[in-house]
């Protein structure tokens, strides 16, 4: 097994294929709320997160399996809705449906498994950041934190084609997910890695009426975007210089791959380097 | 895809290899008792019902991935019981556990995926049954569903070594397992290979015993074994002759494949063919 539990896949070699391999189950009233989310979302989003995983890896998705428990409440049009909103998903990133298991439940819960294939041969995971690499972020953070606090569900993007030329390019050397917040995320890179960094909270990206929102609602934007979660946008290192946009979305600059005795530290908008524990938010 | 929804497990080709894949989900109340099982138990029993599937199509099961949904009421040391039970089985079987999903739930959800690679390339579907083709099960039958009405659980057998040999054995031309009773799952043969059958009752192999629990629970042993469920053994037809013992295990003749307008028969221990759709029972 070249990558086992502990990355955002597990990769496996079948012959002479390097197979990526991921599972996520959604449950509902801890992952999602039915009154905030029509049935084609909630299976969007089972789709998006698992896609998300192989995304990750730089991986190019191609089969899932899914699992359904469907609770008595749900009527057989929803379950339809349920399960288009996983087809259109998985028809959109090239993934054929393959099996599954229907059950009755008490509430509803999706799990899908994906399989996918390394790009070009090449896996990127948590562990191959370097000191000098800069940190890059796909897109904006903090919006799904955002809406969970306006009590809304936002849709993952897909990051996949994103993922795929990342692998492609030999000056990617780490690359990560944000499903729990930049914080804790990019922790997992610097601890795999063996190194520290330091991010510049003034870089990270927001989208337009982000600050206008986060104000409105009461909340501390920086919290938002720095440890928000359910970003499912991608951190990754590499040497420069990488384009300003892959695939039509921004790619920003946050920070800088640092050694390890220095930890993770922020730098705030007078230029001041400070370490900071940042917790996220709960969201039920 | 060589082989979609609707058999055992979903095969699919990674460059040269035949990849079986399957799912199971095991929810608490629906497919289980915490009262009647240990936590081992039913980390045995999600795994033991997904290697079935891959015996199912005479595969070698290889990776798993898990995803689980704990309730609070479930502690530390009995989740350390369940994946104790889970890793124990996968053990036995060659198969490496990758990964997995850990979550908070309500009740107990445990989901299994298993990845496998064909036998010798050659995977054993529903479809394959022929005219004249002998049926064959292993083992005995009802005794898991007898167990049930007596209100304990028994741990499903395990069967991939013998569907790794019917999978080596050309004389063999179909195979499922028994999860729904064998008047259930051989429909799916027949209709699957557009073929009929005939089964005498009275070779259909019980265990020791078993005819006493049945009389002792007031139950019919016919609608038991024919009818009961969660068998797990392995159905299929082959062109005989066929060793008596596979594995150690009994192998018994119960019947013929014949032409499709024949349908499902029964014959009786007067030698009397009929027609009788056999309903199982509800086990909860």
């Amino acid at each position: 097994v070249p990558v086992g539990p502990g990355d955002d896949c597990a990769v496996i070699r079948l012959g002479r294929v390097k197979v990526l391999l991921t599972t996520d189950m959604l449950i509902e009233g801890r992952h999602f709320r039915r009154d905030w989310m029509s049935p084609e979302e909630i299976g969007a989003k089972a789709m998006l997160v698992n896609l998300s995983d192989i995304a990750a890896m730089g991986g190019d998705p191609r089969f899932a399996l899914l699992s359904v428990g469907l609770p008595r409440s749900f009527s057989v049009s929803e379950a339809d809705r349920l399960f288009r909103g996983m087809r259109e998903v998985a028809r959109k990133n090239g993934v054929t449906i393959v099996g599954g298991d229907t059950n009755a439940a008490d509430r509803l819960i999706v799990n899908v498994t994906l399989i996918g294939e390394a790009t070009a041969g090449r896996v990127l995971t948590r562990s191959g950041a370097r000191e000098g690499d800069f940190i890059y972020v796909t897109g904006t953070l903090g919006d799904a934190a955002l809406a969970l606090r306006a009590r809304r569900h936002r849709l993952p993007p897909c990051r996949i084609k994103i993922g795929k030329k990342l692998a492609r390019d030999r000056r990617v050397h780490s690359l990560i997910d944000l499903s729990d917040g930049l914080a804790g995320d990019l922790r997992h890179i610097l601890e795999a890695s063996g190194v520290g960094a330091e991010i510049d909270r003034g870089a990270v990206p927001v989208s337009p009426g982000f600050l206008e929102g986060a104000k409105r609602l009461g909340l501390d934007p920086d919290r938002l975007k720095l440890a928000g979660g359910e970003d499912y946008e991608l951190l990754f290192t590499a040497s420069p210089p990488l384009p300003s946009k892959i695939d039509g979305v921004p790619i920003t600059k946050i920070g800088t791959i640092l050694p390890k005795r220095f930890g993770l530290r922020w730098i705030d908008s007078q230029g001041r380097r400070y370490s900071k524990k940042i917790y996220g938010f709960r969201h039920f």
